[in-house]
């Protein structure tokens, strides 16, 4: 049903190659849940003792998937995963949870491991019961077919209308070992037609336990998908999770159980890299985008308040607009400070697109050339840095422009 | 600058008639502040002891005018108000305030009062030096011209980008003494490049107090203009003044001191009905809309939750640009309210097209008919109803659609 879209001007040329991880097997299948022709199902098959951690969406209509994987999390332990595009199963009331516990049933069973071991995630349209029958009897065969070196076949599987898979890959070292990290993830906001869900997946040979994985999950979050939004919908079902296998403890690792630890200080930045590098790999796959933007708040009274003033512009339909129009109506950005809600001072605040300060000190700054200006917004990719002028703390969000094509995908498709 | 906008498609056939009131004055003058060929320029002179309330924009980057205004309010007289369009001194540095400064000196000298009897309100492009001595020369004429039955010109002259001027009046009784309300306002939102203010002026022959006046202004405005979307982006300018210049007491109304006064019952519901008229004219003269949308929660924890709810549905543009699409995308309703942060029981949620109930108890009702939801989408005014299934609290919202008109308005300007 969903439109075919025309490849975004930011998709890659060729797709990073990821290489295999220990104790990580994929499969995929055409389940036919609702697309025709293409994979719809995934599944991820993890070592004995994989440490799980996890993020969820902060949405107070949670999907049925989302629930359970809160539950399992708690024992922070995953060998079976299984991801279905096409259906959200959310606002499915009875029938959704009924459709997850088949679903972790026959995982569980496929898997030979506890339900607890079980993560789901569903992505497509909202509101429609997801048929867990028509792929429940696939699991046992996917999970025994399951092989390593499949993490493409397995980003695609995900997408529901992305235009390109979303994936990356790091290295990092922890002690003398080195250690891999691969992830995936589907993009978010406004895709398509009644879709709209992040999924995130990422897989690692570290041995790291649930605590600290989730310790570092957590942190990062915050300044990489936390920090990416395409119109500042928040989906139902948005879930990011971090598997680690322990591999790398054969080839000498220090397993690592505590949070905080000094030993993981490159993975965590190697960690941190990799979720920023898909996080603006789904910003730049926003719907009928036409220009990447990134906005940078300096001078905030904490990076909380930064990030909710970036927020503020990177959400407002009337800038997005104005970016969209290669206007570089900084008026608009003032606007947008001002609505957040945070502490700016007025007097203060000064403006760059890119290097040229529109404006400085609370007012159109001297230096200020609207051919200059002009002839910024033209190019594909757009900075604008704010100065607020009332602390040290910095933030940044990355999003897209507000185009006609937007409004064509998301209004059009009964038309 | 601005491109002409074809008028609205709730632009109302006739215009409100509105009776001189007593002691309420207006001039307008074609100042040329940016405009050609229209006026820009209003001023409103009051009778001695005319008392005054304002409400304004919660914007940390509130214009010049809005914080004299702030500071004269303090002292609740008022003898001259004058508003400009084309440039809404904001952003302005020192020079704005120094705008300010010249407009009041030659209000209170031309109005023979004190500063602070003075009120003043720019609306226009924002960043723009506002120069005052275009205009402040004029005030002197202006105010001795000031004639009584001049509410529409007045109207017009505040205009930016309005397809039309928005008015309402109401009469009601204060003890068994008629008064009457005379109210109109310009256009808040996106409302074309560079522009976007709400500023609201209301006068009543009512003898109330500065103290009871703003009690019933700053508790109606929250269900009123508050109540009200174009794309939740909040302006630096935005002002609601009411001015009562008590000529009722003339004719036996007993003066008014105390807020929470029985004797303002009729009074409060005719000034709220007035507010809302005025909030919903704009809501109806959004930007390239086509449908006029009201959003109503029910069930909600408390009537903030319940609005919070219902902005949240009605600053979505994924479900703004569904309605401008006639889809009845119930999906993206759930997200919307899900997103708001405020509690809603998924599996008691609720949701109606219309009469059409189109969600119940957390899942698409059994009664849904697609082809009646999407018929209904077809009609010109569309009503939401959610029922988040917590509480007793309700509370609604009025907005538009989000269209290819409103992305053109904003993004095509230098194209």
């Amino acid at each position: 049903m969903a439109k075919t879209m025309p490849p975004s001007p930011f998709a890659p040329a060729t797709l990073p190659r990821l290489d295999p991880i220990a104790g990580v097997c994929f499969s995929t299948a055409e389940a036919g849940i609702r697309y025709q022709g293409r994979t719809d199902l995934m599944v991820a098959v993890l070592a004995e003792d994989t440490a799980v951690a996890g993020v969820f969406t902060q949405s107070k209509t949670a999907s049925a998937p989302v629930l359970t994987c809160r539950k399992h999390l708690k024992k922070g332990e995953a060998r079976v995963l299984v991801v279905n595009s096409g259906n959200a199963n959310a606002f499915t009331g009875k029938k959704g949870k009924e459709a997850v516990d088949i679903t972790v049933d026959a995982a569980a069973k496929a898997g030979d491991c506890a339900r607890h071991e079980v993560f789901v995630a569903s992505t497509g349209v909202i509101g429609e019961p997801l048929e867990a029958e028509k792929f429940a009897h696939l699991l046992e065969g996917l999970v025994k077919d399951a092989a390593p070196d499949a993490f493409e076949p397995a980003a695609r599987a995900i997408m529901t209308t992305d235009t390109y898979p979303k994936m990356a890959t790091r290295k990092a070292l922890i002690g003398d070992v080195e250690v891999t990290l691969n992830g995936f993830c589907k993009g978010a906001g406004m895709i398509a037609p009644d879709m709209a869900t992040m999924l995130c997946f990422i897989f690692t040979d570290a041995h790291i336990a649930a605590k600290p994985l989730q310790a570092l999950l957590s942190e990062h979050v915050e300044t990489t998908f936390n920090a990416m939004t395409v119109d500042g919908d928040t989906s139902t079902s948005d879930t990011c999770l971090i598997f680690a296998t322990g591999d790398a403890s054969a080839r000498g690792q220090e397993p690592i159980t505590k949070a905080g630890s000094k030993k993981l200080k490159e993975f965590s930045a190697a960690l941190h890299d990799l979720m920023q590098d898909l996080a603006i790999q789904v910003a730049k796959d926003g719907e009928g985008l036409s220009k990447f933007v990134t906005f940078i708040v300096e001078g905030a009274e904490s990076e909380k308040a930064a990030r909710k003033i970036a927020l503020s512009c990177a959400n407002s339909p009337i800038l997005k607009t104005a970016i969209a129009g290669e206007d570089p109506n900084w008026g608009r950005v003032v606007m947008a400070v001002g609505k957040s809600g945070e502490a700016a001072d007025r007097d203060k605040l000064s403006i760059w697109f890119g290097d040229h300060c529109v404006a400085r000190d609370g007012e159109r700054s001297a230096e200020y050339d609207e051919a200059i200006a002009a002839s910024y917004m033209k190019g594909r990719e757009i900075v604008i840095r704010i100065d607020v002028g009332v602390g040290k703390a910095t933030s940044h969000v990355w999003t897209c422009d507000l185009t006609h094509d937007y409004v064509s995908i998301n209004a059009d498709y009964r038309s």
